[in-house]
């Protein structure tokens, strides 16, 4: 019988190619993504496609009221995304969110009887989030065996994290060897109702110079190819 | 100025007691509870009351689409409530609940600028479950430094239990001279609509023996009075 995990797809080109992974280390996958009130919902579809395409036992949708809380640029329509650049941890981090996706992932992974969870974090080309970062992981890890009843009855729950030391490169290069199609992913912060990225924000830039970087041609549709220049 | 803390209230006797503690410490209180699915969706009315009387800053019901992941008498009507008693963990454990709750107030916490937040876990008169521990409540702090911007930033939040040592008898003896209500909160798995407790649950159990050891008539409204024979 197959190992089951639960991956954390966002839509987004980073989960796209976690999945690819888990799916060619023969997990059984049960997709999970989050309408958490993200500006950028349209990465829900993205999401939709890209667990089609590479197939997967079930994909959950999970509602959180995330919204309500507030403090990020993701989640409220009054802090604009910015433009590429600036210093430090950016006004597009969302407060604890990889702690809620992981809870949530965690207690679905309790009941299918899993112990793998995939989730797409990267700490080389990257935002800066805290809840990126191998310790922040690790933490987890070790909060899952303590929070639930399997891992109370020994069940050693495992977050993987397959892209944490890669490049935007070198991921996209193993992904195309996997059979991702990227042009099905949305990466863009500001994405517009038809899926088109602006271009600019930090998602963006990363996820540009990535295709750049690994001799590929960027299949992403933009808003207008004047906003993509450098 | 005082400091802000965020306290978890899910409409019961322990998160009731829970917050009267906070705000007897000069806390400026942000109550937070949560519709997940929950049978005993009553129980959000009751904390309703119990911020009303307790007096907050401001209390958020936040839903998130717990019920969607299943595997607990609590979320999955399926699975019934049982009577008190058996071995180990019971059905009513809903997985990796608490580590979802505090994820969510981590997030809070953060975008107010709290570094506390209460919640009235007990590992004395409880259920047996894994996530009211104190060893969970210790890695969950730990992951919490690790999982945000200020955590980053060097703040150290806090996961206060003040009621984690202390057997139902206690809690209720303090929250009474603190002035709870307890007539206001509902424990009960299986209260029906109008609020009335089954009196056979296990957590109608706890509270009920809680009462009794505290020397205090017990206010809970039951359905009969035959049902809530020992």
């Amino acid at each position: 019988m197959k190992k089951k995990a639960v991956v954390l797809v966002s839509g987004g080109l980073d989960s796209a190619t976690t999945l690819a992974i888990a799916r060619a280390e023969s997990f059984d996958c049960y997709a999970l993504s989050f309408d958490y009130g993200q500006q950028h919902k349209i990465e829900l579809d993205a999401a939709q496609r890209v667990t089609q395409l590479l197939g997967v036992v079930e994909h959950k949708t999970v509602l959180i009221g995330l919204g309500g809380i507030g403090g990020s640029a993701l989640t409220d329509d009054h802090i604009p995304v910015p433009k590429f650049g600036g210093e430090g941890i950016p006004v597009t981090y969302v407060p604890a969110r990889n702690t809620l996706f992981l809870a949530f992932a965690l207690g679905w992974a309790e009941v299918l009887g899993a112990e793998d969870i995939f989730i797409g974090v990267n700490a080389v080309d990257y935002s800066g989030y805290p809840d990126c970062r191998p310790e922040f992981i690790q933490a987890f890890e070790r909060l899952a065996r303590l929070a639930t009843k399997a891992g109370s009855e020994g069940v050693q729950f495992k977050v993987q994290t397959p892209l944490i030391h890669r490049t935007k490169a070198e991921i996209i290069q193993q992904g195309l060897t996997l059979g991702v199609n990227y042009a099905l992913t949305i990466s863009c912060y500001n994405a517009d109702d038809k899926g088109r990225a602006c271009g600019y924000c930090d998602s963006c830039h990363i996820r540009k110079e990535g295709f750049e970087l690994a001799g590929v041609s960027d299949p992403t549709c933009y808003v207008t190819r004047s906003m993509t220049q450098k």
